[in-house]
């Protein structure tokens, strides 16, 4: 028997570390022979477009690379498999290859629509009596998938947030002047990414001063009147600030195109908020964007974050020879100290097409701050540092042939 | 005697490390008793905001977190000091400082500006019969400093760019579409640090696939033709652009307040021509902008950065103490293999409000990339990873007292 492993969605730092989490698992099990990777997710598979992984992982060094190389190594989707009733042809398309190459598991890494494809193609497969499992794996920055304690991918992405603004921070302090500096952070609908910054206050920062998330209202007069109070006490006023955060007009924000799943890629709100303090407070103001920088800085990955990456893939393929299917792996957490988490499955019909978001106890009564309360909860994430290997100063990536361009 | 030293100018990732060379060449040295740093800059020295440095750098780890904090731990100003014609009068505040604080030394970290400063120090000194040493020590990630070989701060910057620019360049890849990526990259008018994006292609990479310098003249229409011709090769188009670019309709940059010395800031260039390129050329086009964290990333700084601006700092106390007066130490390059460099003193005169570009010799024919010889250049200055202390997975800032807040 052969398998299949597809990566979707946005990239993450994890996200092939997960891929190697199932290539090694499935190495252990003399049953399976081909490790097929599919390319640009589930249309690969479409497309019949595979990798046979044996033969370009092939050695030690292969698999170390791959593990610190960010974004996905196979390419990614943003592909929405249709209902069955819409679409029997695509269903019949997969099934057909799966079929051809004797692939009895079905591997997808991704977020909450990966989870919907997993969910979709097992009872699928159900439905018309073919024993193909399919397992989802999951990874997202944003930390917004339900029925798990967290995602990988997130731990990297709040290690590379907390160090580099905790950078910013110290950048901001130079001038004699007073000054606010507005950092905007990824994590759609949901606050973690954000929140995840009071994570300097654990080293002693009172950076950053404010911290807005998309679970509390915000109003620009609010805002105003939290940094004039800041103000008074910081010379230089750190504010992190959720792109899921919207003005009260929201046709002020910048509007990119929309995804295959309709979702529509949020920017702009801290440009808007530096054009507004600055007319406002006449107070000098910067705006920084932390962009994909937040979800592809591999070299300040969490080897925490790493490690679980791999163990939820192998965990992976272990679930699926066990019979189960229709499923996504997950984290629970046992102990925040000493940090201890299993992991379980859970159906991936209850994550799919879902958001979890951040715990409303975990917000300040002004709601413009996170609680010392959360720190249990995101310090374990982002320990420890991976070794990385270097070749002329910089970090050595792994690429998979030419198929990515 | 005593001695001072003081940071100005844009922070760096290595301008605590020169601040640590000059401390710890001091120590070594019997005749001098205090080490005082003056807080932000020569404004410092004005309003006699002096900090007793040997009160606060105690202990080796104290020494070893001053060398991996960026910014400037003494806080850094943008004052233009007057010639004195027009203004005697700061002239007295700063010798009086000086003879009252028995400071026969001044050490003065920064830029082309701030060896202007050092310029009018050392020769007002001169003519008033002070034996008062005024030595700069460089510092810009800019690299334009003319009569040295390279800046201090410069290696870590093009370390922080070529490292996030080779991920950003992976994560550019993950879908199966055309898409184009502008990163625009600090160097006021000059191509330095843009220019050093070219690292990536010694370590295998296409990217970035164009390279446009402040150097070269710049046509929106010449840049879409460029685009369109990569696009032709690469699924992924990735662009370095320095921020001195500017189009042929200048009010349509964003413009931000001018410094103490008419400089003003730019920013904008890659979201102008994000716009461009999705209006005319219907492509999916993102523009990110490094911002400050190309100058303050030490998490990424270059060993050798480090390393030589410690050097650089510790060399400026021997110079002074030999009798020199008016210089800025400087960078000359013996040999690009083994990497040899030694350290020289200049006139300060030669540097101060003067700019260095980067060579033509290194620029391509079509103007819109870098040339291979450019990298023996660049590779050593990025060479090598500080061991950075950590503490709740998070780098250690080391903080002078409560100066900076």
């Amino acid at each position: 028997m052969n398998i299949a492993v597809a990566q979707s969605g946005g990239p993450t730092v994890a996200i092939n570390a997960s891929l190697l989490g199932v290539f090694k698992e499935a190495l252990r099990v003399s049953e399976i022979e081909k490790i097929y990777g599919s390319v640009n997710g589930i249309e690969g598979v479409i497309k019949g477009n595979l990798v046979d992984l044996k033969s370009v992982l092939v050695t030690n060094e292969d698999m170390d690379l791959l593990a610190q190389t960010p974004s996905t190594a196979l390419g990614s989707c943003r592909y929405k498999l249709p209902e069955e009733s819409q679409n029997p042809e695509v269903y019949k398309t997969i099934t057909e290859c799966f079929e051809n190459n004797d692939i009895k598991a079905f591997f997808y890494i991704g977020g909450n629509d990966s989870m919907d494809t997993v969910n979709k193609l097992s009872k699928y497969f159900k439905s018309i009596n073919k024993d193909i499992k399919v397992i989802g794996v999951p990874k997202t920055i944003d930390n917004d998938l339900c029925e798990t304690d967290h995602t990988p991918g997130f731990g990297s992405a709040a290690k590379y947030l907390a160090t580099t603004l905790q950078e910013i921070t110290r950048d901001s302090l130079v001038y004699d002047l007073k000054s606010v500096t507005v950092v905007e952070i990824m994590g759609r609908h949901a606050g973690w990414l954000a929140a995840s910054s009071c994570l300097l206050h654990a080293n002693g920062e009172s950076a950053p001063h404010l911290i807005y998330l998309p679970e509390c209202p915000f109003t620009v007069e609010g805002f105003l009147k939290d940094v004039e109070n800041q103000l008074k006490e910081h010379n230089s006023v750190i504010v992190a600030i959720s792109e899921g955060i919207t003005l009260a007009k929201p046709e002020q924000a910048e509007v990119h195109q929309a995804d295959g799943f309709g979702h529509v890629a949020l920017s702009g709100i801290g440009k808007q908020l530096e054009k507004i303090i600055s007319d406002e407070l006449k107070v000098k103001c910067r705006s920084i964007e932390l962009n994909v920088m937040q979800r592809c800085s591999s070299h300040l990955a969490s080897l925490t974050d790493i490690n679980e990456a791999m163990e939820i893939g192998s965990a992976a393929v272990k679930a699926a020879l066990s019979g189960e299917t229709g499923k996504m792996m997950a984290f629970r957490r046992v102990l925040d100290t000493p940090y201890t988490i299993k992991i379980v499955s859970v159906d991936a019909d209850k994550v799919a097409n879902n958001e979890r978001f951040f715990p409303s106890e975990w917000i300040n009564d002004e709601q413009n701050n996170v609680k010392d309360e959360a720190l249990a909860y995101f310090l374990p994430l982002i320990k420890g540092e991976p070794t990385i290997k270097t070749n002329n100063g910089l970090p050595v990536h792994f690429k998979i042939g030419n198929i990515l361009k």
